[in-house]
């Protein structure tokens, strides 16, 4: 198939762009004690996600059982569900994944603890459970040190396989990197690890610290006792992350068609934010000087040129890049991997 | 099924809310000249579509060729494309639907509608457009009155059916009513009819003029020339349109579950901006005082509490209000048909 076969509006990787963030990041954890377990929230694609494991990756970092579920589906042999999960139902299914791969999910109260660790005991099926550490973020976990060592027990006493910690530290992931910020990225790492050594004084043996994204992997990703990140942007790579000053190389894009000409600046494009998220911003337009995309209304784009005329016909396609990668993939059941004008492979996204 | 079994998170319709709005705006209709042709992409539900054209809609509005397909194959016997389409993939794609149903496709330009013809002789299947006119939305559409003529003459000149006018006043949808607002929306309708006037002096019969949404529907709806109301939102109804002045009733929450009780004044929620859109605003929780949705993230809500405790327990279910029902729709694959507690019907989400 050629790119101009594509049906829009289609998403699309630039396969090159993606293989070069792939090794990139494989690259940096060759030989670190610190291992990448990567985040499949971000492409939902179970033939990338083999492909970052059969690079190094350890396992697969997801936000919800769903998507575990997927990954258990397709093989992956260890799993971390970084995200609470509540309800009989929920932690059931959990239960089951569990019986078919190594799933782990993290905790942050007494609640799910004892409400885990019932349906453990109904079941007979060996539990696991990473105590979710809130580093600043603000969002799920408890405070590290004291707190994180009292869930931890609990868990233990409770018959829960306590795998470990993790806190992630999302607030300084949009910061651009410099001394300032990456300092406050090893404070961070360094509350994992000290309440890591907490639990370990009491006996109790810590197998993962798990830290880390996209934006700050290079440093929590290099600090002594954090054993793995959560980094998963950095594959498909998108404006919003590029914005904050991170090395890896754009690859996603939405192509769309141009439907209307009704003024000589002016276009409209078949997509709208029903296939491209702008929650976080609107989208550049790919490889054409002075033409902007305005507002994106639900079904259309509206295109302003700098230059009246444009040379932009009805029927013509576009590509912008995608601006915010997670909500974005989120929106399509299939992205088509690119090299030049051939569409190598499609990759089917998975809900 | 029992509201309480559905997992989370999850789109609910309140079935009464839903009825009540599909009979008042079925009992404006009735006796009108102008009928309704509600818009398929607000809600993407067959069945809901079904639902509308038993209470007497003579058909479906739609955004995307995608969607008419749906609705060609769940039996809807007449369908308007509101929108242009480009390309001879999507225009063959046109004219198979138009073998199997009456579907119709606007047009702005000369570019679509020689493509259109071209694709009518090759086929042999006589194919149906509307001239798309920009009544001050300023998206698509040709300007009213001598550009109107001039496509409408070409589109019967290369053997189109042209089969009227349309003209959607998105910029007026936003206001809410008032005597000046909805004398703005008596000029869209009058330049509507104005063209429609002089194609008919031109000897170009015109059996359709297609305007207006939920905001106008009762003041283009009661024009007289105009034939036919695309209005889609009231029947699922949003706290978008509500803050706009609608007089229908709010039909749509997203079901969500309390996974994280961090702090006294503080819960998360296993819903972000995947299953709920934030791109227009943020949703109220329902039935709560003092309990606020301050943030989405991509895979979690942040609730902050007015009274710190709040009474919110790790596993306890909310629901909030969908705040953007198009957008929010879109994220999904089923909607849940609620009375008071009982699941009734569960809705397929065609995309």
């Amino acid at each position: 198939m050629r790119l101009h076969e594509i049906d829009t509006p289609a998403l699309m990787v630039d396969l090159d762009a993606m293989e070069s963030n792939l090794h990139r990041m494989a690259g940096f954890f060759h030989g670190q004690p610190a291992k990448l377990r990567p985040h499949f929230k971000n492409h939902k694609c179970p033939a990338l996600a083999l492909k970052q494991i059969e690079a190094g990756a350890i396992g697969m970092t997801c936000a919800t059982l769903r998507e575990a579920e997927i990954l258990v589906r397709h093989g992956v042999p260890s799993i971390l569900i970084a995200n609470e999960i509540a309800g009989e139902n929920k932690i059931n299914q959990f239960a089951e994944l569990s019986r078919e791969a190594d799933v782990m999910v993290a905790v942050d109260s007494e609640h799910a603890v004892s409400e885990i660790a019932c349906v453990a005991r109904k079941q007979g099926v060996p539990l696991s459970v990473l105590v979710d550490i809130n580093v600043g973020l603000n969002r799920c976990g408890v405070p590290p040190g004291e707190p994180a060592l009292r869930l931890a027990k609990s868990a233990v006493e409770q018959g829960l396989k306590l795998r470990g910690v993790m806190g992630y530290e999302g607030q300084l992931q949009v910061i651009p990197p410099s001394e300032e910020r990456d300092g406050s990225v090893r404070v961070v790492a360094k509350s994992l690890v000290d309440s890591r050594a907490l639990l370990e004084r009491e006996g109790i043996p810590v197998e993962i610290v798990s830290t880390g994204g996209t934006g700050t992997y290079y440093v929590s990703g290099a600090f002594e006792g954090v054993t793995e990140i959560q980094a998963g942007s950095y594959l498909l790579m998108d404006t919003l992350y590029e914005k904050r000053g991170s090395p890896f190389t754009r690859s996603l894009t939405l192509l769309a068609t141009v439907v209307s000409r009704p003024e000589p600046h002016r276009a409209v494009i078949d997509c709208g934010m029903k296939e491209l998220s702008a929650e976080r911003g609107l989208s550049l337009v790919k490889g054409v000087e002075g033409v902007e995309l305005k507002a994106l209304h639900a079904e259309h784009g509206l295109i302003e040129f700098q230059n009246p005329g444009g040379g932009m016909e009805i029927g013509q396609k576009i590509e912008l890049w995608v601006h915010y990668s997670d909500a974005t993939v989120n929106l399509h059941r299939r992205m088509y991997g690119v090299r030049k004008d051939n569409v190598e492979e499609v990759f089917q996204i998975e809900h």
